[in-house]
């Protein structure tokens, strides 16, 4: 298997930090870069996020900033649910040193543009957060669509309802209308939403593994992940453990086999009624091989263990 | 393959008439009786229709009444939007004699339960309307959710929005309340809804089969349906022909691997807000083997040349 180049888009948020863990220690993917997206928190502190957890991973990825904030406001505002789930800053409240390194210079909208041209089939794109920054990207070079070998993210509800409001989920609530360009744009797209990433719980079985690693990294991950995990129970989402969303696409975006898909034109609904939801589009039902794969069953058994495995080879040697 | 037992619960219905002659063409499956249900039409249109359907195909199968209106109402007033697709008579406006048999003088509701416990796992009910019969069944005798071999239906949409609201599938509407007793109950289920029937289009290309057939039930069937197909062109719903909505459910029931299909705990929406939206339900997505299976994908290509052989083959003997 060829290694395919990945740009993480992440809004750094707790499970986004697993994702980028993962994305790290995965053979087979180089990443390439990280852009920043407004989200779980304000852009500034998600880009922040980025590099303070590379280094702590020991890592030197390039880390560029995307938009900040919705391609229909001009201001963004985090929610409270955001900071009860993510914590404060974003990862969980935790205690990282200021980063040595510094974001980019280069735009991150061009980033993604450049890297298109460069990457072509072999670029595979995993937002997860807001899809405001592909949409920009689409919209400054339209032919981006016809070269990025995949986009995976996570985001959307088609069998499920939302977890913002009974049909939205968060990262679409957040730019409908860029989802919408996304999802009706000729980009080859794999959905992994809610149907299958509430499927995929973590426990604190699981980061006791790595605390007991004794790493500052592993010590870090356990903490942050944990923030979230008590989020879960205490938010009433989930009393079984927390859903690894974020690293559930970038496991699907290297290995697809992990999930079955449907695939199906989608829309996403930027009328104020049912605003952001995700739903196949029934004029174009019949139309056939439609742009979109949508997550709708995930082997869980096989994934979390897949999960661990990478998770804590890279979290024992930092 | 062992014979099945087949009950239809029918609001017949341009499209229950399709199915009710597939049933009766089909193969391995014996045709016991038809519950008549309120939906296209009122509780006494639709069963007349069978009635005079089932004389029309040389067929003397015993037909019950079921429940008049819903479950939450104690009254029912036929859509207009039926009128316009099923005809004012519900059967495309064609004349047919009046009846020779009579509906039977057992409860509809009755006759389900007598069924279940006669013929067990043989036992197929597919319901193409309303569920309030099957749901009135269920409260009478809960015992049959244990018996009842499968209910395969034609009803909600899981993938695609709907066609009375942008989250509400027309028999589903009907009944909320019933639909989500059927669908939470224990019962196993496999819901045909628009995600696949939308994609099963029929257009006069076959109907003039029949009409060429120069029988009795070719011309009517040919006549009913062609009404049908005008009023999906007419209406807006699609130029290309008419949906075989409740067919598709007889030729599952039969041969379920027409369609592909996702195990999923289901639940209907009885809010106000989006009322009948038929969605996963997230507090059991990690339970274990779910009753209902939805029908996500169809395979149109072998689907719709089985029913035009099954009923080409019954109407040029009537």
């Amino acid at each position: 298997m060829a290694t395919k180049k990945m740009i993480l888009d992440l809004d750094t948020g707790v499970d986004d930090a697993l994702a980028l863990a993962y994305a790290i220690a995965a053979p087979n993917v180089d990443l390439i870069g990280v852009v920043a997206s407004y989200g779980n928190n304000l852009l500034n502190k998600t880009a922040k996020n980025s590099l303070q957890l590379l280094e702590l991973l020991g890592q030197e990825v390039p880390v560029f900033k995307g938009m900040e904030h919705s391609s229909t406001t001009n201001h963004f505002t985090v929610m409270q649910v955001s900071k009860e789930i993510h914590g404060n800053n974003g990862i969980g409240d935790i205690s990282l040193p200021e980063p040595t390194q510094k974001v980019q210079t280069t735009d991150g909208i061009d980033f993604i543009i450049e890297a298109a041209h460069q990457y072509n089939k072999d670029l595979i794109i995993v937002p997860t957060g807001p899809l405001t920054n592909l949409a920009a990207a689409l919209h400054k070079d339209p032919q981006i669509s016809h070269l990025i070998g995949n986009v995976t993210l996570m985001g959307g509800a088609l069998t499920v309802e939302g977890n913002v409001s009974d049909v939205a989920e968060a990262n679409i609530n957040q730019d409908a209308e860029a989802a919408n360009e996304v999802f009706t744009s000729e980009l080859p797209i794999t959905m992994v939403g809610l149907d299958v990433t509430l499927r995929t719980l973590l426990t604190k079985k699981e980061t006791q593994v790595w605390r007991d690693l004794g790493t500052k990294s592993g010590t870090a991950y356990a903490d942050l992940t944990d923030f979230y995990i008590n989020a879960y129970a205490n938010l009433g989402i989930d009393q079984h453990g927390c859903a690894l969303h974020d690293p559930l696409a970038v496991g699907v975006a290297i290995d697809p086999s992990f999930v079955t898909t449907l695939a199906l034109p989608m829309k996403v609904v930027t009328e104020k009624h049912n605003y952001a939801r995700t739903i196949g589009d029934k004029a174009r039902l019949n139309e056939p091989q439609p742009n979109v794969k949508v997550a709708i069953n995930v082997d869980q058994k096989r994934f979390v263990p897949t999960f661990m495995e990478h998770l804590t080879k890279i979290l024992a040697n930092h």
